[in-house]
């Protein structure tokens, strides 16, 4: 068995791919991002999921790296919201940040390199994610090999939820120990508020991911809970 | 004519290429990156010939982003220095920072993007470089794919000094308009230091290369100069 390392943004996805890598790997870490997200209470649930997940954990601070052009990194932008998730429009999302995951997954490969792992695990999907090119295969498979040529080690990227819809993902998370109890304490929301806003596209997808599946999210559990106190 | 993107150290070879790409392309843009390495004295450098040069010019800072194994980072560990340039080990120099340039060329791929340019220019060297694989042709080539595919555009890397030694990469320099003007200011040592200390494998290797083209170092005049003050 050896060991990997996940970028992990403290979202839905992302948590799920820990507790998977939990089940495969001897050591695995988790790599978090601060780069002035306006959604950046996702940082907060990194830090809590790493602590109940049990994994070696680092935010890494990337200052206001990325400019222009989205909403999430450009706070004077409004992020898009929707009736339902029918009416998103198909193709690139506003909230697109060129180059977002190329440049995690650079930063990440250098931790690996450092902590001796050979694999990466990122939450991408192919199937939910707005259009974003840096989340489809074609791109994972030409990242990994420019990764592995650039650091000259053998390297892997596993994508688990590559070719799984929102609500298989929850099917997943569902029968992965103690990954829903984690899921309670994740950040979807682009407006990275909680109770979610439940009317951005994350949010929106979200829940139609947990209604096909038929679970209830324990995000909103505790946000009832919260909104009860 | 269309737009380049120059990832620019503030060294003798990016600075060769910034005055190449002024030749060839509409707008140049130049980004530096301030990683607190030990030599820091090169983010002046790229300041002052940036200015020169004319160029749009953005230093982004990167904070203390990579992790160990590199004295270039860990300011904790000495840099190797060596008798002349064929006292150099072969193989990997252990100035090596793991990801350094897979990291540079995803956060310029993000400017590039934002400023519409279809073309990074970069200063690797297949010929004089530590082995460092981030600056061979197979990683360049994979680099571009990851980075078109990620970014869903059509995008180039173009490494003009990839197949010349450091001897061509200063008869290049010397038949650039003002090159080598510019080439006064360029911070080469990996110590950082000015006058440069003249015993790491980057300074020695500079002086090789002037050597080998019978052209006067005018960072060394600079120096000189200096001294007699």
């Amino acid at each position: 068995m050896s060991n990997a390392l996940v970028v992990f943004s403290g979202g839905q996805d992302s948590t799920t791919c820990v507790y998977w890598a939990k089940q495969r790997f001897k050591t695995v870490y988790a790599v978090t991002f601060d780069y002035r997200q306006r959604h950046s209470l996702e940082l907060e649930s990194a830090r809590k999921i790493a602590e109940m997940a049990g994994v070696v954990h680092e935010i890494i601070d990337l200052g206001p790296i990325f400019a222009g052009l989205s909403p999430l990194t450009d706070h004077s932008l409004k992020v898009d919201t929707y009736e339902d998730s029918e009416s998103i429009p198909e193709g690139l999302a506003t909230t697109f940040v060129p180059g977002r995951n190329i440049l995690f997954f650079s930063v990440a490969a250098n931790r690996a390199y450092v902590h001796d792992c050979n694999t990466l695990v990122v939450g991408v999907s192919q199937q939910d994610f707005g259009g974003y090119p840096d989340c489809r295969h074609d791109f994972i498979a030409k990242m990994t090999a420019a990764l592995a040529s650039g650091l000259d080690r053998p390297f892997k990227i596993e994508a688990p939820l590559m070719n799984r819809t929102k609500a298989e993902t929850v099917e997943l998370a569902a029968i992965l120990p103690n990954c829903l109890d984690a899921l309670a304490y994740s950040t979807t929301c682009y407006n990275g508020v909680f109770p979610p806003c439940g009317e951005c596209n994350s949010c929106l997808l979200r829940a139609k991911g947990f209604a096909e599946a038929n679970v209830v999210d324990p995000l909103l559990v505790r946000a009832a809970a919260e909104v009860k106190k």
